[in-house]
């Protein structure tokens, strides 16, 4: 820090919780044939989904007549985990449109209609510079970026009005520790991601996912204004389904692993290479999550809903399903394994996907997508 | 506009005044050998100078009791036009700390200090993810992106408590029409920036001007709360100099325009092609900037100071010389001319710098830079 006045730095300082800065992996950036643009369909068919509960929320819970008071004539709406915009814009949309009818049918007589503010948050290497230039720009809202953790505060206190958060809250603030330690109970050895069959593995993980989740929960519950709503889109899993004849996202994941394994026993790289190498995210079942959330003190649970797998039909092909891992994975992998592998990791992939008689096969995903809404209390 | 309300839809676009997407350019973004981070000392040397006025107007004029009183337990900084960070985050620095040393000296018992929130603001193209990855890890405030022209509303009404802007209201909306109409008395014909010979064309620059600063006036007048402060760093001249034997920065510009002449009479391109290339910067003088400032109803003019040239030394060399404007035009002149001409219009710009026995003495540089202090007046 290059100010000179100890005191009032240390002052400075104490004022503000700083998010800590993790090894966060943004989405692919820019539009090329590896971006997230390009390979978020998946995404995006879980907003269109999400589009009618969203606004029945909003035009049933919304309490614009008490939340406007608070700051007159100013509402904030904020997407954690926004990424390039691609699949944040079409929710902002449907958000900011929800909230303008609701006013309009309020019979508040204001003598103008309230501005919107739209936060668009993502880590700090998240790519800004293309969500910015691809802005709608017909939008009803005016547009900010925030770069940042969104487990730790980003929001100034009591300003925010509509939280939302989609396909983001699986990320782990980092792998659990005991999962990468050789001896612990939870090693992880050979594995990328926790295995229903490894007890401790996924108890670290879920233990991890809770914590984290709570950091979210304490943050915006500083940021929200008393009756605001959010609404989290989170991608799950069921708490039963049968991986000889189905299979879910974290599979998929488990099968990228073995992927991996097989060029380690190539000797593409060493088999420890992959021992120390795991996924820092965790698919929740619906009572896990609903037990997270109702844990909160700041928030009431409104509404839980299990959207069947939306995406589902989005991921067509063998090439489409490897394009969506990679525009997601490709930072993680990258840094551990450095960028020579993916190309071949990829192609091995495709290749145990088109051979599985599950993988291919739409109907088989059981993968779930969880829409929680929630109301902050007054304190 | 993809809703399907068109009421709604009526109602939400008259909400907010969008600022209008004129083709303004970024710096030259990323850290490259021509970037803004590498070739801006010049600006760099402004903030140095500045600070200690800064520091004693927030010490003396900021009226942290009542300003705090309007959003509890949070001050709102911005910086409109920060480009890619690398001068903003100094100038960030030394506002926050004046204030948080500002709200320790002012005997006030509250339960915690309050949280800073800085806004950096550039327009859409900047490039905000230089800015944001290198983000001073221990700033003792949260960062918050706006993109968008500042010449329009950006922010919330009465949402900002200090204002700041360096080296960048010399941008105009737009080149006066007047100045590219052939036939037009204030047509500029085979310059690229006015020429204190040509009444006219100073005319129609200086209205333009006029117009755009309070267009920026009016802007902030709105998002500002009442005994909010602004402090504006603005390039200038002085009112008079001899262009014989002394130079400012219209007289630079006005040199590569002879370079771009000397290039359309070699046949690189027509002298039509020049002819229809007008820069999109004015220079006030401080009489001009103090009649425009005093005209607002919504600030008062608290001080205005002329910095003799704090950048002058900054700039030793032809090389560094040629680097700083290239940082700052090359998205311009490319736009026009092409990205091929841009290598040999610096060369020839450099020749030309070298050969001049004005434009080598940092001594004879007569640009200023104006700080003009405002403070916002209860409505």
């Amino acid at each position: 820090m290059t100010c000179k006045d100890g005191k009032a730095d240390n002052v400075a300082n104490e004022a503000l919780p700083r998010p800590t800065y993790l090894p966060f992996y943004p989405m692919n950036p820019g539009d090329g044939p590896h971006s997230y643009v390009q390979n978020s369909s998946y995404q995006r068919g879980v907003v269109d989904i999400a589009k009618p509960i969203i606004e029945d929320e909003i035009a049933r819970k919304l309490d614009i007549k008490n939340l406007s008071s608070t700051t007159p004539n100013c509402f904030w709406v904020a997407d954690f985990g926004c990424s390039t915009g691609h699949n944040s814009f079409p929710a902002m949309q449907i958000v900011t449109q929800a909230i303008y009818q609701k006013h309009a049918s309020s019979g508040l007589i204001t003598p103008k209609v309230p501005e919107l503010f739209v936060v668009f948050n993502d880590v700090i290497t998240n790519d800004f510079n293309t969500l910015f230039s691809t802005l709608p720009p017909y939008r009803n809202y005016n547009a900010i970026g925030v770069p940042g953790d969104f487990h730790g505060r980003l929001l100034p206190e009591s300003s925010l009005h509509f939280a939302y958060s989609s396909w983001a809250l699986q990320w782990l603030t980092e792998v659990p520790k005991a999962v990468a330690e050789s001896g612990s109970p939870a090693w992880n050895k050979g594995e990328i991601l926790y295995t229903r069959d490894r007890v401790e593995v996924c108890a670290a993980y879920l233990n991890q996912y809770a914590k984290d989740l709570e950091a979210f929960m304490e943050a915006r519950a500083v940021e929200m204004v008393s009756g605001g709503l959010m609404a989290l889109l989170v991608p799950a899993v069921p708490a039963f389904w049968n991986p000889e004849t189905e299979y879910t996202i974290p599979s998929d994941l488990n099968l990228l692993g073995s992927c991996l394994m097989d060029m380690a026993k190539k000797g593409k790289f060493s088999e420890a290479k992959v021992d120390s190498f795991n996924l820092p995210f965790y698919f929740t079942t619906p009572e896990q999550l609903k037990a997270i959330l109702e844990s909160s003190h700041s928030f009431a649970l409104e509404r839980l809903e299990i959207l069947n797998n939306p995406g589902k039909y989005t991921l067509p092909s063998v090439n489409a399903r490897a394009a969506f891992f990679r525009a997601v994975l490709e930072g993680l992998l990258t840094d551990h394994f450095g960028s020579d592998i993916i190309d071949e990791l990829f192609t091995l992939y495709m290749e145990k996907l088109a051979a599985s008689p599950v993988f291919l096969n739409p109907d088989k995903d059981k993968s779930i997508v969880i829409l929680a809404v929630l109301k902050r209390r007054s304190d």
